[in-house]
Order: structure tokens, then sequence, then C-alpha cells
């Protein structure tokens, strides 16, 4: 049985599903190990109930807790996440693909999918001397600042664009790239779909980035990152988008147009 | 407020992440779409309580549900799983070390971490061509019948130690490889401690592994696996090893005997 804590009543049934994923959401790429204060704090749940959800999610592997009684998300989350197939069950069928996308390149080799508004790194390849990128598998990327991005945006369905495109502002931190203004983004936005690929030159880093499809249309991007001082980022566009055909013939993607 | 169903309570306060849980576990390598009425058989939750969960968990981004209303684990699972340590911190430092090792050999390369009595599979590259394996990212191995199983239980604490050798029979489950006694495991295990690596020659594959440490100890074991045909998995010693001392020097282990 549950206990009351200083006459506020904890909440009953599902209501708990919710805080328990609000403690694991505490946790973020800055926010790796966290105290049980720091857990209380940044989920908003008091102390007390935090210290009994933190121990039930200890029993189910999603957290463990270090000798010094910090908290850290737990490997057994992994073993579930690896189930999910539009992470790990697309990642199983790309990842031979980017292997060789990487090894011929040796540039960062990127693979995300749409998740709401954001980009989500499912896979990421990198040479010890690529460039820095703050990309991590797992993190979101803004859908209109990233090569990927911008190419699941181009393909994704007609009401999260529009929902994206009304709130964008050029001052927006949507805006990374620096569109001047929405008409430029729309503009770049037909312009992957009708090209197939996208292109982006940056202030460090470039992007050529190109969908990838199954029998439902595109489920994924696949793109590689650059140092902006490589003059001639075009020249990765056939082997991009050559891998991102193969990766869709295997997810059962339909022969597609040229 | 939750409602009771057919007379029997559901439970109330943190007793629901427990039943949570036991529905994303439900999920497994053959088990990754599930419908309704699959969810509540395998979890062993009433149908309406697995409902009302579930919709709980599709909330939470960790479970989706398709359009035949099959429910699948969500790739919000796999943002939050990214933060674990043990896997993806893991995974981020040893990952260009992996590639080398995969560039070089053109073999599968596991990396892998103990998990109680398992060994859990945080990385797998292989080539389109390599031997199929039925390892996975995020499945589970026994601890006795592979490579990094064998390196992992050789430097596991005592009692992890005798568990396994106490419970150990040559006819369990856990003897894939076909060790004929306890005493021989031991014998492996020694030697593989001695020596700092393990190699095991199977029917259809072969093992080469080494054990990757931090400051404060074995925190994961790297390997080469290759076609049994192979017929000098030694020569694959060298390569596993400096690979192995190359991460574990990034995660701060100490200068190590040879």
């Amino acid at each position: 049985m549950a206990t009351a804590g200083r006459g506020r009543k904890p909440p009953v049934g599902e209501a708990v599903v919710d805080r328990a994923f609000k403690l694991l959401n505490s946790f973020d790429a800055e926010h790796r190990v966290q105290s049980l204060a720091a857990l209380a704090r940044r989920s908003g749940i008091p102390r007390s109930s935090t210290l009994r959800l933190a121990r039930k999610l200890i029993d189910a592997g999603a957290l463990e807790r270090l000798e010094d009684g910090d908290f850290v998300i737990g490997l057994k989350l992994l073993e579930v996440a690896s189930l999910a197939p539009r992470g790990h069950g697309l990642r199983a069928v790309a990842m031979p693909y980017l292997e060789d996308l990487f090894h011929v390149t040796q540039q960062h080799v990127l693979l995300a999918v749409r998740d709401d508004d954001d980009a989500l790194l499912v896979e990421r390849l990198s040479a010890h001397d690529a460039t820095a990128v703050r990309f991590r598998v797992g993190g979101r990327m803004p859908l209109s600042a990233t090569g990927v991005g911008l190419v699941l945006l181009s393909y994704a369905p007609a009401d999260v664009q529009e929902r994206l495109l009304r709130d964008f502002t050029p001052a927006s931190g949507n805006n990374l790239v620096g569109w001047d203004s929405v008409v430029e983004l729309r503009r770049a936005l037909a312009e992957v779909r009708r090209g197939g690929f996208a292109v982006q030159i940056g202030g460090t880093l470039s992007t050529v980035a190109a969908p990838v499809r199954n029998a439902n249309g595109v489920v994924a991007a696949l793109s590689v990152v650059l140092p902006s001082t490589n003059l001639s980022p075009g020249a990765y566009v056939t082997a991009v988008r050559t891998s991102a055909r193969a990766i869709s013939r295997h997810l059962g993607a339909a022969p597609m147009e040229p």
C-alpha cells in the first residue's frame, strides 16, 4: 500500500506511470547522473515519492544506483528500447550500408527518424578524426536545421509541415541554419522533394542527406556530415542517395523513380 | 480515478510501475509486434488494465500503436535508454575503435557488458557477407557460452562466479559451448584471467575476446566472431587486445600490465 506523504495523496493507478516517466525524462545528455534531490527537483515530484518510485524503477532495471547514491539510467532500458521497430529494427537493416558509406567517405554518417517535431538520431558513425559534432544517438535535432531534418520535414505529413512552418520565424530556435524567411525554407523543402536529396552548407559543417523509404513512404533520412572546408559536398550526393536506396530496397520499398 | 475491473482491484501506487514494465518486458525479439490480446496474455495482466496501461505508455512514448491496432515498443525509449552510462555512454567511447577493428578484420565485432548473469550486447558491427549470427544489440547471451561472456565471467565478482559455477552442469542451457565439466569451465576462466583474452573454437563460429576496463576494473568485453572455417583465430588476438586497451585508456583505466 502506498502511504500518503505530508497530507498530499500520491496519485493512484495509471497516473503513477506518468510520474515514472517524468523521473526517467528528467535525465538528459547534461544530466546523466543525478542525486535524489536533483531527481525530485527536475521531475517536480515530492522527494519521498521520488525515492519510492526510483526504487521501483531500480527493481525494473530502468534506473541504476551508483555507490555514492546517485542515479543513472539502467541498462535494462536498452534491452527493451532495442526492440523499437523505428529504432534498432531500422538500424539493423541499415547498419551494413552505413558502414559502407562511412568507410568510403570517412565522414560522419547519420541515420535519423522523425519523432513529432524533431529528428531523432538512431545511429551515428564517426571517425577518430572527423570534425566534432554535438549529435548523439538517441538525441534530438530540430527538423529545419539539419540535413536529415530537412529531408524528414520535406516528406512529413502536411499537418506537421504546416504546424512547423506556421511557427517558424527567422529568429526562432529552429533556425540554426539561418533561413532568411519561411519562404526560403518552403523553397528548400520543395527542392528536396523535387531532387530527392538535401545539401546544406553551414558555417563549420555541411550535410548531404537523402530519404530512406519502406513500402509506406519515407521512414528515415541518411546523411553524411563533413567539414565546410570541403568545397564539394555535392560530390557525396551520389553515394548518399545510392546507400539510401539500398536500405530502402531492404525495407521493402517499391521500385522508385530515379 | 482508476476503476476496479470485474471485482478485482487494480494495484495502487507504485505497484502500477511493476505492471507497466511487465507490459514492456512482454516484448522480445520474437514478439516485437503484439496485439492487445497477446500483450494481456504474455504479461498476465487483465485485458482492461492492459489497455489502460498501454494507453499511458503510448502517452509516454514507450509504446506506439500501429494502424492495425497492434503495439510496438516506442522510439522515445531509445532516447532515454541512450543515456545509460553502461550502454551508449560506453558505446560512444568505444565506437571508433570498433570501427577500426571491423574495418581491418571484416568480421563481426561485438561489445558486451555483464548484466546480472547474462552478457548484454551493447554494439555489433557486421559486414554484409559475414557469417550470420543470432546476436542482436540489446539481446542477452549466456556468460559461459560466448567469448565476451567468458571474459565478463572471468572478471565478475566472486559471488557471481560462484553462483554460476554452482548452478552449472554439462547439460545446462548455459552450456551451448559444450564444457565437459565445471572443472573445465573453471580452468577456462582462470586461463582468461592469466592471459587477458579468450579464444573459443565453436562448431560454426569462433571467437576472440578481451576485457575493457575503466578505473574501477573490467566493465565490458570486446570480441571478433569469425567462421570456424578460419583456421587461425589466434591471429586476431593481438588486434582485439590492442583495441580493448585503446578503449580502456579512453575510459580512464590505469596503465595495465602487459
